[in-house]
């Protein structure tokens, strides 16, 4: 459990979900929270539980599904509806009955937003702010407050707006996050009316928009003039210019100002918990972004290339392994020998120098091309395999396979594949159907290896991402498929890149077989 | 020409050039200097002539080719080296020989930076300033000084990194930017450094990184503690995690600190100024840049549509024209019916309340089985335009298709489709090959109807996305399909959704020619 003195807190899931193009099923939900766990914040807020069927389901399997190490799961929503209980209100009872240990209520705190977006009165607003908090408290629940707009409402009403804050405290929130909603405030500014807010002996926390790229310094103003409480989002997701970014917050705080947030080794992964969520997002990573992006570290050599050998600390701000990042003197040079050396080691395998330099150099030359390794781990081993073999070594070759896809004039859409494959010294012909063409890819390369390899019958596919990597034109570009296999007792993940999405497949399928073959003790011969 | 009392400095050219991927032509810079000089900028920052044959060649040409309504080029390059007359430098002598107007020189002002990079002395590097900058101004010249590391250098050593602050001043400096090089600053920090910077009365410029996420904030406070140069890049371009980004900066100071910096005209292009830039780069355009970004007042939540019916300004920082953008309403299913409506207004439709809630159903309806509308803006206004006709019209209609993809025993692939359409009382087949099944099936559907419609030979795939929403058996679960087009004029986006990918693809292409189709003005007709 983190201390409670200082709160990280994430609003990925349901502020970040805003985001123009983002939408996160259920299974991306837990995903994330077991990554920003993972990194060590001390709360996640799920979503908004009544309001959104999804995010009722999110709270339901979370609780038997997440087994959260570090954070506290935060349910979204809002105070009661004028002129009703609390305890009467659906959208009330759906927070407490949603298990989330704590509840963060958003709340109005500008006088206009209360009589034009609400449309009641000032003294009812604060009734309601009044009557739910104290009525989740009464229930067992911690209560934070948003309060929603709160900079435009301070300027607008400054009596108003702290009224809010003292009200929420009074009634048992333990923290009121002054949301800057529509992402408009510069630090300065922001500053002053913090000190307002904190002047009322509430607890106060920050909630920033990128609208005028100050989300980050704006949280650091904050937290400067007396907030303990910081929100943001994985990756700087959110609406319109997104949320203050939390892995730089954290990282500045950290790394920067003596703040002790995240377990050091935690940090020390956040390249990689970055990379991983926009896996599941699948939202392009910003190569750019502050401390994880790839290009963060990246320097172009020139002016800089003499002096950097010199002492590369004169050039960067901080010691990029802080962070799990690299620092890169080329172009494409995504892996370092040290982090292959270290994976290997990860996975029961000691290199050599020779053997870890050649491995580095094949990983540099493929993800050149589009490849992944962070996300195909299998991959990578099969490929850490080939190098210490000398050979590349495999229980099938293949010949030729083809996948057709039909819809006939009745609507209806079949896809069937033919694969042949020569397997211990026999060239199979099989053929499969498949609700796709990867399915019946699948079940053909299956079908014709069962009757050498009884095991591949438990073998399934349990999850299938494409992502296509630049290109201007569209059909044109390269396509990375990832491939997620399950054989009941573990998962790993496969890759191809192609420019063909079923050649893509095939390789990842080709690799995800391969792999399952040797968890089941089966040694590959030489081709 | 611009105000000389306050200087927005533009060195996209020549710092934000160091970005990872980004590779001028001469043609390119050329045509970069043209947009930023319609933004009305101060100053352009050309390159390094003389250490590179391209930024010699940029600045022969812009005198002949550059016709500046506003700004002056600056010409990039470092003080003399050790132990050589400035006069005597063939460096020097190619910033004289520019003939740009301003030449900025850049100089060490780390101590450890000069004994270990530059291997002089601490006196040695203060001639080299006192004697470049004065010969360079008896020359004519104006000349500015980026004092490298200045940060960085004032922490190691304040008194050097002030003497060369008022050594390169009374050589004849006009201004002295103070370079965050490393970008690890926060703006309270930074802040206090420019004023010391500032009381040696010299005039103080600010050149910032974007290592922290605070780029901006630190231009900010720079200017707030009495610098009056800002210097930045065109959309943040730059080394690592970028330059400042000199749109973000210009915007909030002169729309929220009331600095009058450029035309409002122009800043009311600076949207376009920003994309017709991204145009010549080749670089993805930031969709959350600030202000500029295609979502920087994009809205999602179903919470705010309604209050933005009442009063749009509840929920926008700025009046997005002010930059020359729009808001727009993004279609989900956390929208209800007032954002319908607003969209369909974007559209320039009405819609009366029983259509916009028949409408709201479909949407929902959809979106439950996984359509996204918010990212599909062609495809929802077809579906609107069906709502409205009351009935579903097409130019064509589907009798089926087939897509092949075949790996041949040589290795080689390919993709193959052949479709079956009626449009005006014909039955036409045909057959098109591609890098895969999708760009296949797009070059059949386009052959069978390129002889009724001509205008589709100008329509082109520019995007495909591919995103499997759920399922917890890989390739069982649903994909959605994202293609976004383009007629040369402008680009639409339209998708599919099906268990097949493929089928999936083949619903979000025959989308994308109706609504190419619609575009060029053909009806379509009732089914």
């Amino acid at each position: 459990m983190a201390d409670d003195r200082f709160h990280v807190y994430d609003t990925t899931l349901r502020d970040g979900a805003q985001q123009e193009g983002l939408n996160l099923t259920v299974a991306d939900k837990l995903a994330i929270a077991r990554h920003l766990d993972g990194l060590g914040v001390g709360f996640i807020e799920g979503g908004w539980p009544g309001a959104n069927p999804k995010d009722t389901e999110f709270f339901r399997r979370a609780r038997t599904e997440l087994d959260l190490k570090h954070a506290q799961l935060a349910a979204f929503g809002a105070t009661r509806r004028a002129g009703v209980k609390a305890a009467d209100d659906p959208l009330v009872a759906a927070l407490r009955e949603s298990g989330a240990p704590v509840v963060t209520l958003v709340a109005k705190s500008h006088d206009r937003h209360v009589e034009l977006a609400l449309r009641t009165t000032l003294e009812e607003n604060l009734a309601m702010i009044r009557d739910t908090v104290s009525h989740l408290r009464a229930e067992g629940q911690r209560v934070f407050l948003d309060a929603e707009h709160f900079f435009d409402g301070y300027k607008s009403n400054p009596a108003y707006a702290l009224e809010v804050v003292r009200t929420a405290a009074e009634a048992g929130a333990d923290v009121i996050a002054l949301c800057d909603t529509n992402g408009g405030m510069l630090p300065d500014e922001l500053a002053e009316v913090v000190l307002a807010a904190v002047a009322t002996s509430a607890r106060v926390g920050i909630h920033c928009h990128d609208d005028t790229g100050c989300a980050v310094a704006n949280t650091l103003a904050a937290v400067k003039a007396g907030a303990t409480h910081v929100q943001g989002c994985a990756n700087g997701y959110g609406e319109r210019s997104g949320n203050a970014n939390l892995f730089t917050v954290v990282a500045n705080l950290q790394l920067k100002r003596g703040f002790d947030l995240v377990p050091q080794e935690a940090l020390a992964d956040m390249t990689r918990i970055a990379h991983a969520i926009t896996e599941v997002t699948n939202v392009t990573p910003n190569s750019h972004q502050p401390y994880v992006g790839v290009s963060a570290f990246a320097h172009k050599a020139g002016l800089h290339a003499s002096a950097i050998k010199v002492d590369p600390n004169l050039y960067q701000h901080i010691d990029p392994a802080q962070v799990g990042n690299d620092m890169r003197m080329l172009v494409s040079d995504m892996a370092g020998r040290a982090s292959v050396e270290l994976k290997g080691r990860e996975l029961g395998y000691e290199l050599d120098a020779t053997e870890s330099r050649e491995l580095v150099e094949k990983v540099k030359e493929l993800e050149a091309r589009g490849y992944t390794f962070e996300a195909a781990d299998a991959s990578f081993e099969l490929l850490l395999k080939d190098t210490l073999n000398g050979e590349r070594r495999r229980h099938f070759t293949v010949e030729s396979w083809r996948a057709i896809v039909e819809r006939r004039p009745t609507g209806e859409v079949v896809s069937e594949a033919t694969v042949k494959v020569h397997a211990k010294g026999e060239r199979i012909v099989a053929t499969g159907e498949g609700n796709g063409p990867v399915n019946a890819l699948d079940r053909a390369l299956r079908q014709a290896l069962e009757r050498l390899y009884p095991e591949l019958a438990a073998l399934e596919l349990t999850d299938f991402k494409v992502r296509i990597l630049e290109g201007t034109h569209g059909s044109d570009a390269i396509t990375r498929v990832l491939i997620t296999s399950s054989d009941g007792k573990g998962e790993w993940a496969t890759m191809g890149v192609a420019e063909n999405v079923i050649e893509a497949s095939w390789q990842a399928l080709e690799e995800a077989v391969t792999y399952g073959l040797l968890r089941a003790g089966r040694e590959c011969d030489s081709l």
